[in-house]
């Protein structure tokens, strides 16, 4: 029998060199289709004649929770982008880990249609039942990034050219950081009053977008040359 | 601790040249599916045995709003199609101002909604509602727009080859239109008929689709050589 | 004020070559959408305790209704992807006339919907509206692509290397062909017996799929070559 | 009439090489929308003030049958992008068992939603019948994957450079387990308590998890040199 394609690369490992095309292609697909789809919880309500304007004040906690997760998902979408310009290529492990990613990412409109929905309807213990269950879905999304560093940290020929080992050594705190401070900020929203662990969870998700090139780096960075070549 | 990998490029700025090739799939996934999405509001109504041509009937007011909302997804898809030919990589700012464009183009569904809502089953005053709420939406999905002009206006190193400052400069005043007329346009509709201020957004729709290829240009272009290499 | 990009084209027309791609991926991700979206019809019917079975019966005409649009816009992605292999570039026009095409794309679950609705629960009369409402959407899907044909024989700067100006003509009877005969499925459908136009809509999409690469080659190819090189 | 522009390809076959861009990039949309449309089925149920929880423990079996059916939408991705790796062009042939393919793709939130209905609210027969339907429909998806190997095999010029016949028939043996196993599951489902045959489901999707970059091939496959370029 002969070798599987990949045996025959010069470099004799399983890395595939070209196939972060179509990862970045099936993961753009579904980081668009989820912050598209978080629309869909924007129902027009019923109204009676003349009620409307009435009617869509009602929608506003929607409206919230809805811009909130759009933030949300498009600063993920941001951190994706970085951490895909780590790697070189593919392995079958890389693939996995990505689906994990991506898990986290399609259910987010479910708890925020819970936020909504508790927001909307709730008393105070539905609102914290539901912060709690937010901030433990993020939490929990954020490991199959930290599986992505560990397993890049030890297999550095799946590192980019530029990607030096303290790099991605530096990447990994970032989700850890998530871990641990989305656990705490539920744990805030249920023994204190759920608004604050909301809060949290929006002071949260603006740390991930400011360091979402990394936070070896500066956070805001412009382009400084103002000159033409 | 190593520099960042943009760090390392040659050209020293903070640029990185291949990057839009990836803001181009997602923006352009959240574009195919936003328009998509549209067709759910078309919906069977329930209907008795022999009524059915009655019951499509009352879909009209969907049906208008759903042509509208088509054609302006459409027109935005173009011009967000020109926007990106203005420049030659992206940076950690472009890339949150695109975020800001992708959520006045996903939001659209919910005023189209509402629209069709009104007109559907709604008075006088909740078409009112309906059309300054659309207007208002028009206007505020402009802001980044004109955001993404003066932050390339004061950046030259991010502009394509072929783009000149005056051009960029030129942009500019398209999304300053859309801001000032969609916010009249809402105004009219709210003193005056409120399907004034209807056929105020529809012309708008189609001010920015002849203007796609930005004011600087003939807004028609056709391929006028008939000559085959 | 400086010429707009495209003046600069060392070919001095308007024709931009690059641009396909994204006209793609644009336009995949819209058939994409659409053709998943039909599968939201599907819904298991409430049903009590030991009634499965009975009620999934029940939905049988909406599965009939999926596997026939199903096709249907896997044809039209054949199709459609014949089509852009005509043309080396876009332009202004050629962008509109694609809208033009993905709305009769995007449109397709809302007959799809009444079709099933009709054959559920409607009566003949009900049917034969929603048949001709097919046919009639049908027809309407047909002008844009005969649109593009017209177009690109008028403007055969625009064709791709290979393709030759009879080829360009001989497409066009493939969609005259679509308006003619579905507009005489939906007369058909209308004053005979509504199954007798149903039966008519599926024998044209089998015609499109079968003449998707276009009615002047053979209909279906196939490697016939077994060499390896 | 001339030449059609496939038949002036220098290879003489009807092969187009550059064609699986985008066949890959519409697959690819299919993959992701299906795999984000699960989420859908995951709705917010009503409650009362202060009943959220309980409300949100009664969706938990939803919550199982999204993670069952998210994995095995990761598992096909991860087969389709082994299949498109073995062929260097497609052809008309390609195309249509490409959308036979997507057919099983798409329909799966369909089996999905039935077997979340069965196990929130129907009796054991419901199950049943659910189970044998989830069974029946993976066995019948498999099929187009055989027509795929099949295929592949009678026209050797459509492999990739570096794929081997030995390694399309052994290909070929993973479709034919599927049918028969998912078949004999079903069946299981059927005679024994239905929740044996939903365990004999997961079992096969982890199969095909693991053995997606072939059987012929180790399973698992990690990037072992550790050295830097």
């Amino acid at each position: 029998m002969p070798a599987a394609p990949e045996e025959v690369e010069p470099s004799g490992s399983d890395l595939r060199p070209g196939e972060t095309d179509r990862l970045k292609a099936f993961s753009d697909g579904v980081f668009a289709i989820v912050i598209t789809l978080l629309v869909l919880d924007l129902r027009v309500p019923e109204f009676q004649k003349g009620e409307l304007f009435g009617s869509l004040l009602e929608e506003a906690p929607s409206l919230f929770a809805f811009v909130v997760s759009f933030v949300y998902i498009g600063v993920l979408w941001l951190n994706h982008h970085s951490l895909l310009r780590l790697i070189r290529g593919t392995t079958f492990a890389i693939n996995w880990i990505n689906l994990g990613i991506l898990f986290g990412v399609v259910i987010i409109p479910f708890p925020t249609a819970v936020l909504a929905s508790a927001l909307a309807k709730g008393g105070t213990h539905d609102l914290r039942v539901a912060v709690v269950m937010y901030a433990l879905a993020a939490a929990l999304m954020s490991s199959p990034w930290l599986v992505f560093f560990v397993y890049l940290h030890r297999h550095p020929a799946l590192r980019a050219e530029h990607v030096g080992a303290d790099q991605v050594r530096a990447q990994q705190y970032r989700p850890i950081t998530g871990i641990v401070l989305y656990g705490f900020t539920g744990l805030l929203g249920w023994i204190a009053y759920p608004l604050i662990g909301l809060a949290g969870i929006v002071v949260m998700i603006i740390f991930h977008g400011l360091t979402s090139e990394g936070i070896s780096t500066r956070p805001l960075r412009w382009v400084r040359s103002g000159r033409r070549r």
